[in-house]
């Protein structure tokens, strides 16, 4: 396989990075391997589900960045690897693995990527979704309340405790190692047609030899 | 004449937008035609060059933008126009013009290019370059005194009574317009050659028909 393009989708919770994700998924389908920071959160076997349900989840601490970090090192090279999974009904990494392919292009998507140094180094772009605050609690709890089926207070309360002080210690400082900052991030026609243009003289560099 | 593509980079002083400009510049000469709106600066033939000296020409209200958007109307129907040459030296516009021909792809360069709502809807792609103000402050002292000659005194003057909250009032909200926010603006290659890429896309598009 010849060269390989990573690139990096950052950005606070409801701040659109998702849709990004999607809209360049669906574009390029099988010519790209996406690896999601949240599917790294560490194991926890150890602890009661109410224990693991009481974790903070928003810092860097939570997530096992350097099998990460290996496993885009492996598809780099080209090899194959068996990513983790995570269950978010348990709280808890899943016994079920998933193969991730090697492709011309590699996405690596999470709220905390760019607060890694070493994992910033194997990323080619780096692209932070910004979104303001209001905008991206409001996307939140229509996702966890309507869709699934979290209590408004529940929402309100982990926000308040951890998503938002966790926002402003780790999430918000990373932009700074972004390349380009998209704002309004899924409804940005133009910020992505640059991604998928971007992507699209890749591929063609990487046909044409 | 194909269809036109028409790139607007804003920013604060210093923020590194010309440095982009320029970038693009070298990359696709005689395909690129820039517009500046510091050449749209008003006339003020009837006021005394001490009198012109004391104007305020960080305001969206110091430029004749309604005759750069006429320009760039025209430009994007093939026509060639006779634009305005501004001069720094007499604070003043210049008996002379520039002829500016079509070509397929316009920049259109300035500190509120993003603040005018009209100009706004002639770009296709609206880019705002950012940096810390001081960062930016520090890249306009070096240019003025050191380039320009200017005494530090009157920099630091200039800068706290009209550029600063100008910025805050003008500059700073119009990135609210922008497509996509480059930090750290001429020295970040992954940026511009996302712009360069998107360029190169349309220009081969056009060359296909």
């Amino acid at each position: 396989m010849g060269k390989i393009l990573t690139i990096g989708i950052a950005g606070g919770t409801g701040s659109g990075k998702t849709t990004i994700t999607r809209r360049l998924q669906r574009q390029f389908e099988n010519r790209v391997t996406t690896l999601y920071h949240d599917n790294y959160y560490f194991a926890h076997d150890g602890l009661t589900m109410e224990e693991r349900a009481k974790l903070n989840y928003d810092e860097p601490a939570a997530f096992e960045t350097e099998l990460l970090v290996q496993h885009l090192a492996a598809l780099r090279r080209g090899e194959a690897v068996e990513g983790p999974v995570y269950d978010y009904t348990v709280h808890n990494r899943s016994a079920q693995t998933q193969r991730l392919e090697p492709s011309p292009v590699i996405l690596v998507e999470g709220i905390l990527i760019l607060a890694d140094e070493q994992l910033c180094r194997s990323l080619d772009i780096k692209v932070f979704v910004d979104a303001d605050a209001d905008v991206r609690i409001l996307r939140r709890i229509v996702r966890d309340v309507r869709d699934r089926g979290r209590s408004l207070e529940s929402v309100v309360n982990q926000y308040l405790t951890t998503v938002k002080p966790m926002h402003e210690l780790y999430v918000e400082p990373s932009r700074r190692r972004a390349d380009i900052i998209i704002p309004e991030g899924g409804h940005n026609d133009v910020a992505v047609e640059l991604l998928i243009r971007r992507v699209q003289a890749h591929l063609q560099e990487e046909q044409n030899g």
